[in-house]
């Protein structure tokens, strides 16, 4: 279970808008164009697959690698990371991402070719990265990639990459056409390889079906109310920050940067550039380097804080009095959690005595039900303001100039 | 060498703001407040100390523990980081810096007791965060503190760090007074860890005099020029972006982030509230995340490319092309550098012509003499924008509140 506390005010926010946003969203969910939202139920089916296919490898593989980048990794890394403690005998997952050479020599040398499933993941199915790489792991580990049981693709049914599966007669799983990339975790983009790691990816679906159910049972009223406020202030904020009290909440950042960044930095029907501005930052060791600008510097920032109630509270501060250093003898015998807790209190409250608006959000504990419930809370949250600032939530139009920027590099090379 | 290119209009810049922004850094290195300016020089003495030190401890030591936040880790891992694979032999850095119960158990898990050196590191000398975990790697390790030849101490002369030190008779080294944190990676913060590891620090400290004799023979006009901008725009731009085009950018981008956010979030002299907020990317990972509310949301960014233009050419993506995918064979026969570099000019070229402000910041290789280049300009850079902004450059005020909430959390309870 999550808590969410709204610390801002409510009081002024046109009941009507909330109103606008649920019913919108209830326009998506029923008009079939925006997939997502039937998720958590439909994968399932493909969850109990997988859980088959998992028996039948489990002995062969050790390590899964995902080639994909942008919404083909960056939720699994998320996943991965808050679950990774629970679930400590999953295989190991390496990920190839990113066109940096340096990368890529790194990871392939972790690569046991005999012992690695390959799971190529793109929504397009023609994404530079993940098929230069992929390219580059049939050469140097002589991949035949003919009838081979090593390589699974993840793909749109229509993509070219699906069709490269089927000329090779490869396994591969569909993401439904209307689930876009950065909304497709829970699609078979995030449960091939997290159910084939052996993490408890039904229970996540459980944990995202629930808070949907909620949602639209108007059990989960502070998030219209956020979407509400964010949206109507945007121009006084145009930066969210999220501040997580937590290392393990760092991929989760970066999955919520892209989810918030891409669906919401667009023009609206009149043309208008709109937008809000993520900024994910880590407690406390960000107390120590962003903060002082959230507290002294210009009042264009809300701040959700994130932690964890019920964290691991065996590593305590040990009861050891240092010469010239009993000033931090207060923190004898208190646990790392409760310092770490404490920290997050402190500044929250700090953080709202100097104005900024503030909301938090309270997990009991990080576990696969709490994981689902969070990815649809920031799902719903970004389609409920891309329904406020009227643009489509879902497109991404102003990344194709760049592509055929490079395109004519090359070819006129 | 580094390249730098500013692809915004100088022209309405004012002469005079140029010339107020280099008088002040005058100023501030004559008259002694601020000691940055002269650790390229003054920390060479240090480091041949430090040399010495190393190959009396380098048989013993296979691994540095660096115990430190903030200011204290983060340019470390900074540098580590750029020079890592330039430096094949350069000892394990561990950091613990963060509360997270989680990340210290990790930690301590990666410690060979017998094998590490210990740095304890903190200005100040009271950082709850270190002192705590300090605490606690004393009790898990058994670890003699009194004599110990393998504790080091860096912190502030008068600091209550230093008389523990000198109480148990730990080597310690001095943070100089008037260098604050995030400004001290070229002091014995930095050096200390990293000549211990076996970094060329020598010759990081060459690179950062040998830009700073540039700036103050009015050579590096552009940085005067980009500090201009920024603050005269700074209500049409609070966002300044920086787009590193390779992972091993990663901590120098958070490291930046510091300098600057801290930095420049203050009240000015009127008690007013100013700032400029950093955003770290890393491309082309980025692209596919950040890059559509820059080109498409609102103009409220200022965006820096970051590149190298000689990294690893010996990786290919190879001449192969597959049934279906004919469309990505473009890249074929080139290397993995060059699609990531033209993935940077690509990018740049389509944010130029969605109307936003860019420059540009090429290093011709990452290498010790240009990690030292770089370092100077940020601090300079940010020096420079701090006087235009009439504000204290080198205090965080603002942080003071949450430390006093702490406090009294642990006092009532």
């Amino acid at each position: 279970m999550v808590r969410f506390t709204n610390h801002f005010s409510t009081k002024t926010l046109d009941p009507f808008t909330l109103e606008k946003g649920y019913e919108a969203l209830c326009y998506e969910a029923k008009g079939g164009s925006v997939g997502y939202y039937d998720l958590p139920h439909s994968s399932q089916k493909l969850v109990e697959e997988l859980e088959d296919v998992y028996h039948t490898i489990d002995r062969r593989f050790n390590t899964i690698a995902v080639v994909g980048i942008g919404g083909s990794s960056l939720g699994i890394k998320a996943i991965e990371r808050l679950l990774r403690s629970n679930t400590p005998n999953a295989k190991k997952i390496i990920y190839l991402e990113n066109s940096d050479p340096i990368s890529i020599m790194h990871e392939m040398k972790e690569i046991d070719k005999f012992r690695t499933l390959f799971i190529v993941i793109s929504k397009s199915g023609g994404t530079v990265e993940t098929l230069s790489i992929f390219k580059r792991l049939i050469v140097s580990f002589e991949l035949t990639v003919k009838n081979s049981e090593q390589i699974y693709i993840v793909s749109d049914e229509e993509s070219i990459l699906s069709r490269f599966a089927d000329e090779n007669n490869l396994r591969r799983f569909v993401i439904p056409s209307n689930v876009g990339g950065r909304f497709s975790v829970l699609s078979a983009v995030g449960m091939v390889p997290l159910t084939l790691a052996g993490f408890d990816t039904k229970t996540i679906l459980q944990g995202g079906a629930d808070f949907l159910e909620r949602f639209w049972n108007r059990k989960e009223e502070h998030l219209l109310q956020k979407a509400a406020f964010y949206v109507t202030h945007r121009d006084q904020y145009p930066m969210n920050v999220l501040f997580a009290y937590s290392d393990t909440f760092e991929e989760f950042g970066k999955w919520v940067v892209q989810l918030w960044g891409e669906s919401l930095g667009k023009r609206n029907r009149r043309g208008e550039r709109v937008g809000l501005t993520p900024i994910s930052l880590i407690g406390s060791v960000d107390q120590h380097s962003f903060l002082q600008l959230i507290i002294e510097g210009p009042l264009n920032k809300t701040v959700t804080f994130m932690h964890i109630e019920s964290s691991e509270k065996h590593l305590m501060v040990p009861e050891l009095s240092l010469k010239y250093l009993e000033k931090s003898d207060f923190i004898n015998g208190k646990s790392f959690s409760d310092l770490i807790s404490a920290q997050c209190q402190a500044t929250m409250e700090s953080v709202l005595q100097s104005g900024v608006s503030v909301d938090e959000i309270a997990w009991k504990e990080i576990n696969e039900i709490s994981v689902g419930e969070m990815i649809l809370y920031y799902e719903l949250l970004t389609s409920t303001s891309g329904a406020l600032l009227e643009i489509n939530t879902y497109d991404q139009p102003g990344v194709e100039l760049g592509k055929e920027i490079l395109l004519s590099y090359f070819q006129k090379g």
